[in-house]
């Protein structure tokens, strides 16, 4: 098993003595603002350069940059980070700056930028930007369009941001791994007119996912199918902050997917469009009303609803994506003489011999010993008691008296007398 | 193995003394329909309330309702059923009202709708309205929009049904479980005005899949990828029904999935369209031509095309979705001196280590002696041979003779001479 | 293990005797022209007949036809092939006319085509013409709409072209097997205006997949998630040809997918719109603007843009289908001490235990030892380094130099100075 101290003591090796920058002063390179929280930040109101208005990046953050000569400025480190998935686990991953997935860049179409990437990694890497229209030696495929950025080394991209839209970033080298392992980010291209596609709340993450073995921090890189982390920006619920927003407010979520299979995203209590991909916006004409949107790999999808008051599920619709680890090769012990396979059984899920004989919903309700640095298959505490789900699965808290740019949690949301599914009583008696 | 017997005596024994509804009077409450058949039911013409164009639901049903006092109210009791699957297999499944699916329930853009729910399983469940617009306290959503629904309780929902459009109820509660044991059912709100939308044949039916070894009864409720039993409505060729049409009739399919992957559904000889999901209708700008469409976890596609005469392939495109359980793991004998394997499969498919040599088309010519409550992998006949599919596979039959309201399987195409593909006669001799 | 010899012996054994043509003279059947290349084939420009702009089929070729009174006759044998996967690889494989897929049929709205069908294989098959609107008998549906067809004999199809569109063609008896061995084939159906819809370039392929194991030739033919070998027409990366445009042209890429799971095609440095679908041509309304359009089983995409000078990645973004055999089953080295597993893997991967605790970049780097007729994982080599990639990728390659008709590869990208990402050099010292 790796430990956190082995694990941070060989990543750090390959970088002794590698320097900040290779043969240039760091003062000349914008510093690489660093967040190992993994709690939602506010959104960056630009303080120089276009004005536009800025997305909150669920259970993460924006780059800062500075402006140098008419370039924005930015700085990526790719390392190794730390990233708590959930309260009660640790993944040992690579990002950059101090997070998995690393910062999100806001821009303005037209806008010049510069973008510095430091290799901390113990291998070499690149970034791709995805969807972004550039020149082909500014693509990031590595050995194709310009050489690997080594161990230790920074390189520079430099490109306009034609288009508004959304867009991510993520290596193009040892592809496979360095994805598996967490390495990617958001790119949002905000519109010249900041009235053009305007919304009131706009929510941006990422889908991915891990196979991290129960009682172990990092992840199997070559798992192809079977992962057991199903995640919203590196989280799983409870960890995954709520979608906070005021009755009537237009909301926006832009989901990119960077897993190994598509994601079915569904919203409660609404009808929602896509208004945009990668390749651009949607026009009205072409837009179908859903409730569940497939999210394929490499493609990004932006949501819009007018949003309705309650708390509303919003999850993946593949249910073993909003369960944790440990939901796999359990038998069914449904209406089944269990006292044969107990004793396997008891070893993974203690107490479960008493419970499988009526499904499994008490797995959701009762605390049992796990092995450390894992989450329960199911779990979670909502105001009507257990909510009995992990993975990729949060709320939409929707209320009326919420505050134009307030995205703290208000709590769980208060039904008018009479509009929650009840016992029934006869009144008739 | 579970036999029927202690599957039924240990799933009874959770009831015994639950009584039918809590602390009510049961004539306060609809009575709950039974069917048990696998059989496709006529439409049910409504008797009351604003009147609409029925829907059929294939191997299924419609539940019946009763107006009071303004309300149409329902009754859905989750229960373990026994399913036929095909014939020669049944599964024992948990579902609603005998069946699994449940009941369609059809109603109108505008009805208000009481939905009594009781709970005859050995844990705790509830039911979400999927796609449908209503308040946040009746999404069922267990935990988080209300209390689970305890073993031997009823609740109730009441919600009015704003839209016209295609839905699904399914539980929210040990979600895993309860959809990997068939709990699901099908929801149409059909429009105020019958003229909207209008069609000549409206089919329903929803895709779901279970796991089930070989010899056994109770599906296995944690798998997540590989199931062995793709279904339409809880039924596999050749145990699912015909879709029958006259010649012109604008056809109507609409589809859900409630399984663990999307399904390409695949309509031979026509070009179709999506005109409507679980968000609603899609605009005809918005409309693709189509063959095949592939439905997402969580979504609804309803398709529509003109009928043409024939008989026309209908099924899921991934081909290891058209078999039944046994097509794994079976070594290519293509080609290979196959005597050092034969002893491991003659024990899987006797007499195999004759055929496999040359493909494995002769499986589904052949009758071979499989395990208890076990369907062959490849089967069914057609008018010209053996048809060599299972799983998600059926027939649309076209007629230029067919009825308005005629849905009786009219046997095979009879095609006018020289119309079949033909061994070659050379005619020039 | 098979050898090419025990392979060809044996499938050819089922043929002796059978004679070319069952009871008809071989002269009234038109010859049927046979590639075994697996290198692009320039378009075929039509001798005769309609008018139109022929396609180009990456890695293929387009059959030949003859007219005769009114009819196009093509003549497709359905027999063993033995493809070249990519450099250093062959496959045993199932196709038609010497090559897996087999050729491309072209023609045009309203022509009448007569497609003889002759079964060299050691079981029965059939043709179904995937999306072709045409009687029932002639669908191709084994046992449903005619007899399969034996071993030795042949069969005519006869159908008219209504639309113009992209279809396919593959057998629908014992479908799994034959669809897993590598039976399929492209059809594109021209519009009589050849100026409708027209581009200036139009390139076809289908994806397919195979299960080989290291060391052999034959795919498994009962897998259903886990293939190893992810292709573009039965190639994969560094053996897939690039695909070339000039500067500014419209370029049209038509795309089947004839695998088991869905692909996430991915396109670098542009945005693309899908134009049409096997059920016809998408309008202009209903399209929208993508990077990635994810073609599920059983479709067609046909993707246009207007191409940008450069070297661009086209691939399927799910990272395992970038790879080839090997990639699985790799335990995370990453940040562990190895020494206990290096044993175990060794065998597999020799020198590993020096590589993966840094990555796996290495092995796209290093040349490894492998067993006989095996890929690498990671592989090929770009103007700037080792690409790491396999499976399904290739370069789209558009210069300004391009001439019309010119489909050369044109070597690697020179990229104007000062527009590949560099190493930072602090210019301000």
């Amino acid at each position: 098993m790796v430990s956190r101290r082995t694990f941070l003591t060989s990543a750090g090796a390959a970088i002794v003595g590698a320097g900040f920058v290779s043969r240039a002063g760091a003062a000349s390179i914008p510093e690489a603002a660093v967040a190992r929280s993994a709690a939602t930040q506010p959104p960056l109101v630009p303080a120089n350069g276009r004005p536009y208005n800025p997305v909150v990046t669920l259970n993460g953050w924006t780059a800062p940059w500075r402006m140098r000569n008419g370039w924005k400025e930015f700085h990526l480190v790719a390392e190794p980070v730390v990233r708590e998935i959930a309260p009660g686990m640790k993944a040992h991953l690579w990002g950059y700056n101090g997070s998995s997935p690393g910062p999100t860049i806001e821009c303005v179409e037209g806008d010049k930028l510069r973008i510095f990437v430091t290799n901390k990694l113990p291998e070499h890497t690149t970034i791709h930007w995805h969807g972004v229209l550039l020149p082909s030696g500014m693509d990031g495929v590595g050995g194709l369009t310009q050489p690997h950025i080594p161990a230790g080394k920074t390189f520079v991209y430099e490109f306009e941001m034609k288009k508004s839209g959304t867009f991510m970033y993520h290596p193009h080298a040892d592809e496979m791994v360095q994805m598996a392992m967490g390495m990617m980010g958001f790119i949002v291209v905000h519109p010249k007119n900041p009235d053009f596609m305007r919304v009131d709340r706009d929510f941006v993450f990422l889908l991915n996912a891990f196979d991290i073995d129960p009682g172990s921090y990092t992840p199997k890189v070559s798992t192809m199918l079977d992962f057991n982390l199903w995640c919203f920006n590196s989280r799983v619920f409870p960890g995954i902050d709520h979608l906070v927003a005021r009755t009537g407010d237009r909301v926006r979520i832009r989901i990119g997917n960077l897993t190994m299979t598509s994601h079915p995203i569904h919203l409660h209590g609404h009808h929602f469009e896509v208004t945009g991909t990668d390749g651009g916006w949607v026009p009205k004409s072409a837009r179908w009303p859903e409730t569940t949107i497939d999210v394929a790999v490499g493609q990004m999808r932006c949501l819009e609803f007018d949003a309705a008051a309650g708390d509303w599920a919003f999850h993946c619709h593949k249910s073993h994506h909003t369960m944790n680890a440990m939901g796999h090769d359990v038998p069914t012990m449904i209406g089944v003489d269990h006292r044969g396979v107990a004793q396997k059984l008891i070893r993974l899920v203690p107490d479960y011999m008493v419970m499988g004989e009526r499904g499994m919903a008490d797995m959701g309700e009762m605390e049992m010993p796990l092995p450390e640095n894992t989450l329960p298959m199911m779990t979670g505490q909502g105001p009507f008691g257990a909510v009995e789900m992990g993975g990729m699965f949060t709320v939409v808290k929707v209320r009326d008296g919420v505050k134009r740019n307030d995205y703290r949690d208000p709590g769980w949301y208060k039904h008018p007398t009479g509009t929650v599914a009840r016992e029934w009583q006869d009144d008739s008696k």
